[in-house]
């Protein structure tokens, strides 16, 4: 019995999203799929990919991976800014394509790259895992199985411990935090409450970026975002950068009939009892947290392609939460509430 | 050795906030205190309560207990509505007075009360109750600590499965639940944060009250409130009427090295292990979750009173609540943030 | 409406269990029941406690009390070895009783406190307190209402910070650990499982008092007892002394079809998230953790008497666990298991 | 840079167990291994899982897999009884040894295993995967830390949803549940105690296998142990097959400072709060339970190999277990303690 084809696989990227996934891809743990290259222009991290990976193939430019015939499906993992060109390109050269979140800057680019993919026919999958985390895939089965009624309200929080980055400290060049942390959160909401956002207001503050605040007095490290979604559900989304106590990605659901609680911060189900209390560790990373959601996710992109059906989150999920992204940075800089179908509204 | 002469409390209604206090001054669950009168206006109400209590007096009209040289403080749980007079006019006949929240419709009413009550020299607690809870008040200890350092994000949330009564419906009159039920929100807000509300942003809906929908279109009985803080701190605060699975009050503070939760659902520590999962009792009321807080605040006002020390809630406190509850009002009529010192943003 | 006449109740022994009982009964918390005096030999206690009880009468002799009129019921709080004889007197004089645990030094004991309460018709309900804790009762009527299906087995342990005293060195005296601490585990095991104790097997060892290591080489204070139920279930109880993290009393019962878990560690529903970990408060004492039930047990003690009913532990539940405290006892002398009707097993 | 030639990995045995490893090895979820060829008699199971796995290479007996040179180690996943003689055919065959636990049936039967895998040079690692569970591992390190000073007792339990099966019933003949579910917490013990037992009581019973009542009177489905270890601490040990509410494996460890908990019943960090409670879905197995743990130790056990290093759990760690398994079984039939260098305690 013959092995089938394999689905050849090239990472673009190798920070520590592009690892996960390249991780996934070599040496089988994604069933039917494998790694065949990685881009990396960077000299050090490219060597060290290929070290770890074993890997004989590996580019300086994504445009070398898709002349490769060897690559069925490229994983963009690029600085978020070049999401766009890269997602285009590949689609034009027929590959397939998981593109980490979040899908573009805004709005135009977005509509690009779906443009792309559909006319050459490929699977755009936006990198929303925690669809495939084991927690927030059950509440959504709970949602739908009636267990709390109509949904009301879905409160999703992303606080992390990453320390923004120089490059993040223009916002509008950037997106912010808004789009790097709490794409997620957006897109949770719009998974839980089955509705687009109409209109958001979000508040937020530069609290321990001392770095930034002189040049960037706009920067900021934590947001408040309260949102009206078009069903008449409510939303509200925290997030923070640069937390000194772990990781921590939990969501709630208030529904008519009761509430689901998803998320926890313990890292392991170990706890020590002592004069100073119980103390159990905390998640360091969402690399921990969500390791099995990143594989189950690269599992389902794999599959979507061998099946040919639809992306659990495709390029509409992405280019929605892009523009409640920009619609958030928005508010944060007139101080009012912004509907999403404002004129300007999800133009960064 | 002779007992010290007690101190003589009237509760002034007999709902369940009223009987809460009734029976902790009743039989002497508060040291050096004892309950010597109720007013209750309603017959069967006032009847139950004598009975229950063993009361020799009850009155029909609180001018009655102002004038009885017995009663040394009083206990206003009567409507919010009536607040402002009746703790004038105990202010006037020298009562001590514990009043219920939220203290009063608007800022003027406020202000009225504060004068009398300064004039009078008697002692004007609110009952926030949570600031005498374990849970809570380790809370604020550990934050004064420095185990989270300085504190950028308060969020809190009380969901209560209370149904809204008729006479809430007509949010102008009632000032709804952000009034009745996230009072208490407001001053953790406050008080875990050290600063005043600056701007105040507020989106509500009706999602449970279907009764109030064709005649009140403007009754909410679901809000999400964002804030900006004085000193630059973020708050959050989400109130829910009408929930079917319990009474939910917690609370999270995020600081800049860490955060610390407050609150648990759990009605008792024991749980069912069984094929259908592991199921805990959910507090159903809050009367059962704050019954000790209850006990604690009023041990509090008799000790504040015998001591001649300031109660830990003021009217100042009151006051400040009652700004944020009418300027959310606003917020959610007009769909914009409101600052508390925008002209007219604080009457109701 | 007069007053009815109030109960008078007279605590004998001002210890840590007594003063809790005595201030339960003084200033009314207890309904229809009021402290009229206390006995204590010892002088600074005695003063202490009239100062803070405010109480006119104080006995220094037991005999005192039962002679006074005034005085309708007795706690016992006295030292354990001399419960038979303060229990035999105060049934001779006509006295109610609640007594603490251990009931008594050994069966004999026993037989002769039941043969006195029962002549003098007097109650004798004995200090479980655990059966009126929210939790443990909830897992009582959990198992009454078919939860767990029929019960295999009954896990309880009772870890606490009290260091042994001096005075409880002498196994054969004191009866150690098993009876001073584990009295609430073994009639646990009786209340969840319905049934008396058929052998017993006890470990047991000194880990933390090196005091008594030289003189008392018999002394334990770690214990971990197996059980074979008269009932074919199984029971299994542990036992420390000298913990230094807390209290902490928990139960596990398995039924054939689940699991019921009862019990906490958490002091209050506030927990730190640092990079340390996420950190809960512990349960100091047995005074905090059972303070409600204790209330709750001298409230069912005045409504037993009052309304003529047998109370919910008497006198059978505590020699039914001096004598499985004795033939623990023996077990861990003599190495072997015990059955509970072998010849002098359940002699101390 | 080409590829370092992988360790052939061979499986014997294709039940539950026996498909994890193979899982594990296929497709490079080890790296540096890769499964080769499974061993299984029987044709439906071994065609199963030649589909599954996608195998070039399965045997009906085991003495093939040995004869063949592209299989360096195999993964004894066979019926307990027949470990021996497999794994000292595999060690004069010159092949590493991953072997489930039980170990063997007996202490003679590790003891010819011992030398053969001694005399041969080979690997032995016992399948005691809780070693490489993150929880357990956490409570090592925290041990080993100091973190609740000297260990007093360690309390471990394994309750599990399977049912006995049939095969199991003559304990006599399979050792009963001691040794397929239990051998895992006798390991717990000696790991966290760093001692080996000295004597062991043990209480059993059957009360959910009624086939087996009739035929087989000693048969049990339920067991309470309690051990003292040659160090002086305390162990206790319970055991429970046909659970009915999911896969419970926790352990505790009491120190002279404080208490280590291990393990949680939740499979998946969701929680509904509805009316009836909170409720959240408890884990189905241990194969989901040990996922990782599985995966860690499959690792390990090629890096032992490849590094040539002592596995973590060896022949010494199985045959301790094997012969606590043995003295449990005598002390269960004979009521009475026994002690692990009785005269005849260790044979089956």
């Amino acid at each position: 019995m013959a092995k089938p084809s394999l689905l050849g696989v090239c990472v673009i990227g190798t920070g520590r999203a592009g690892m996960i996934h390249a991780r996934n891809f070599s040496s089988g743990r994604v069933p039917e799929a494998a790694l065949v290259a990685i881009v990396e222009p960077a000299e050090p991290a490219r060597e060290a990919a290929r070290r770890e990976l074993r890997l004989e193939q590996v580019y300086t430019d994504y445009r070398q991976a898709l002349a490769d015939p060897a690559v069925d499906a490229v994983v963009v993992a690029a600085p978020s800014e070049r999401h766009c060109s890269i997602v285009v390109a590949a689609a034009r050269a027929g590959k397939h394509i998981l593109c980490e979140k979040p899908m573009a800057m805004n709005a135009r680019q977005c509509d690009e790259m779906l443009a792309a993919v559909d006319q050459a026919g490929v699977k755009l999958q936006i990198g929303f895992m925690r669809r495939f985390d084991a927690g927030f895939a059950a509440a959504r089965q709970r949602i739908d199985a009636g267990e709390i009624g109509r949904v009301v309200l879905v409160k999703s929080l992303t606080f992390g411990p990453s320390i923004p980055k120089p490059w993040m400290y223009d916002i509008r060049q950037s997106n912010g935090p808004l789009s790097e942390v709490n794409s997620h959160d957006i897109d949770t909401l719009r998974w839980f409450s089955g509705s687009e956002f109409e209109e958001v207001y979000a508040i937020a503050g530069n609290y321990r970026s001392p770095d930034a605040r002189n040049s960037h007095p706009d920067f900021y490290d934590n947001v408040v975002l309260s949102a009206r979604m078009k069903n008449g559900m409510q939303g509200s989304i925290c997030g923070a950068q640069g937390v000194r106590y772990g990781y921590d990605a939990r969501c709630e659901i208030l529904g008519e009939n009761g509430l689901i609680t998803v998320g926890s911060l313990a890292a392991a189900a170990v706890t020590t009892h002592s004069a100073a209390g119980s103390t159990t560790p905390i998640v360091r990373s969402w690399t921990d947290l969500f390791q099995d959601a990143y594989r189950a996710e690269d599992e389902d992109f794999a599959r979507c392609i061998r099946e040919d059906r639809r992306p659990r989150a495709g390029g509409i999920d992405g280019k929605a939460a892009v523009e409640v992204v920009n619609a958030g940075n928005l508010s944060i800089r007139e101080r009012r509430p912004v509907r999403l179908d404002e004129e300007g509204a999800t133009a960064a």
